[in-house]
């Protein structure tokens, strides 16, 4: 094992653990991905691993066009998704994919988070986007690659900033969210999942809510983003 | 006692306890039982004892037919739905009953779970079979017998395998799952209660909401089972 | 202190114990009491304190009148309502009341809670009863007396029997459930609470989801109870 | 640092490891403040720190116009929310802020919570007031300040009476409570969620769901409340 490899592989396995103590996880379904620029990998969870049984040691490494670096097992079975958000955005740290539960059935609805309360102002501006369903020939090609290059286009076809917007659910599948740092994206994804079931809430009491006005949109989100934030130290 | 079930006991002991640990059941409400196929027995939780009070010698055992074979206690009142299910379905090494609170409220709907995300996808290509509620005659019969011949010919009549459909919903009872070993049922269970409170969520949100596109259906499914899986190590 | 009343405070302390570990309660919103039929008086919780401070000694001896007996604290507020049951169904040996959360909000919708699966038959018979909201005149007056009244009432109007029907929602307000025995009554509110909790699932997927059919309803309640029960040991 | 308030920031640091004990806040969505009204100033969480790395130590002091009098970290954001309402109610000595899940969610869809049962009728005779989302002129102005006169406006509005109703939502926000004590504030907070869960729940079941009746209303709080309260010791 390549030495320089094992603080990344620490940070990945200490993101990975965090996924159920946070209740974002059933069983192996989700994984954090942490990345190290200078060396052009990341690390990743290894596939099908139950997290009581998972050890840092365990941790996969691969580079950004999704070949193997170094690891006794396989890595997840999304890490071609993975690689191709790190190839891609160039800024991003870590990315964390999970099945949690209102996020997912969100995702199953294909239907965006509609942007209803502060605490969604708080984190993102705009609805939490829900990318389509992937096409029938981008299912049948190389499929987790196809998944990343689908939260792309879907990006650019919103003209979003993925710098901005840390989170997105694929449609009929799960939330992925990402961040400069491990704690940041699996922060997110905690995140979205309590957004997600405090909109399912709204929506189910009141089917024709409104959305959040502008002027609160901007309020919140300028308050803990940008030069004039003044939340936190 | 026959120290050559003591290893069934303990198997089928450890399964049951994870019931209340997967938040599965409450009070005395579930069952498992573990087969051992070249003794011709399987092992069950003994009927209305508390998950606390259980002992592995306390597991009951019988055979196929539903005979008592060795127990100080009543097994389960459920036995003989567990006895119809190994005496027909030859490669099934445990099942599992409880009335998990999602998968119990769709029972009671009477409704198929319908296939909406890859969470599903993942484990079975079909949406979650419900059962119809049992004709009198049967109610009258032998209860718990025909409960069993309810859910083989749910299977017939829709065409399912039993070794890829791991799960039914007996209408206004509640759910069953199997598999071929004992973790394989528990975890069948699992997933099932999850995937029950996704789809719950799912239509709450979106009454019309479509069915999952089967591209996506065929890929998650083979993701992980046949010849081609490429999940886990 | 009368040292003839010590264990059934300490039956009654422990019960109270149970409300917490459940689930059932937030802060001090329940109380459970036991009678002692020999001795014409039931043990309850004192008015106000909280569960993590409660001791066996502070539970209050009060008789089937509703007048104290012995104890240095204050009866719970719902003291009258246990008294009147106890005085006039004279079978049960301990009473039970909580705000739980499933059970409160269908006694809040005035409905009573449809039988809908195997789950609720294996414990009652019948839906649910839930007691219209008190006229004023029974408000203004006596009112937790009241209460009572209004339960036994109701139990009359519907011709149902307190030995089978072990359950109640008193509309607008909350459950109360009852036994023989303090581990009984304290069950029945667990019990209740999953019911209303399956109930309110099955009702919000398919709103005129259909009544569980006669004959699953009488032979799941047989199987528990009766003379033909083969359920537990 | 002052000796003077230290027994003010041990008793603002213990109500705020309340919050995240209750189920109340998920990472640092949540702050309580504490005041001493001979002392002229509040003690509050700083912001955006973590409750699990909050020391007593780390409380800020602010006065009643907001302006900090002693602290190394910046105070909440919401400060002056606090600041306003301690300065014009008088009789208040701790003010909760969460994002609580259910009572957030009824704040997004900008409606009151109905009054529909003794458990919300025990602590105040109205419907959660829920202040509709500020005017676009107060979100760009001293926007925290104006969130504080947006609750006594809406309280001058409705002819409420802070030392009855102890609680508001602010439309698209979150939840305020406040109290006597630390103690009060911090239970009202947990009260109003439990609330707002049942509230949500019988709404689902029955949209239409009449509201309580004035009789029971007046009943349940003056059991209570006033001289003639007989709950509690």
């Amino acid at each position: 094992m390549n030495p320089l490899y094992q603080d990344l592989k620490t940070q990945c396995f200490q993101a990975n653990k965090q996924l159920p103590e946070l209740g974002l996880v059933l069983f192996t379904f989700g994984n954090v991905s942490v990345a190290d620029r200078n060396l052009g990998v990341f690390a990743i969870k290894p596939s099908g691993v139950p997290y009581e049984a998972l050890r840092a040691i365990d941790m996969v490494l691969v580079d950004f066009d999704g070949q193997l670096v170094e690891g006794a097992l396989r890595p997840s079975s999304d890490t071609k998704t993975h690689a191709v958000l790190y190839k891609h955005w160039e800024q991003i740290g870590a990315v964390v994919h999970t099945h949690s539960t209102y996020a997912t059935a969100w995702a199953q609805t294909q239907l965006d988070i509609p942007i209803l309360g502060t605490t969604h102002a708080d984190h993102l501006t705009v609805d939490v986007p829900c990318a389509p369903p992937m096409a029938a020939d981008m299912i049948a090609g190389d499929y987790e690659r196809e998944t990343g290059f689908q939260i792309l286009q879907e990006f650019e076809r919103r003209g979003l900033d993925y710098r901005e917007v840390e989170m997105i659910l694929v449609g009929n599948h799960a939330p992925f969210t990402w961040g400069k740092t491990a704690g940041k994206a699996v922060y997110n994804s905690a995140v979205l999942e309590e957004i997600a079931r405090m909109a399912y809430l709204s929506v189910t009491i009141r089917p024709n809510v409104p959305r959040l006005k502008e002027a609160l949109i901007q309020k919140h989100y300028l308050r803990k983003h940008g030069k004039d934030a003044y939340y936190g130290q």
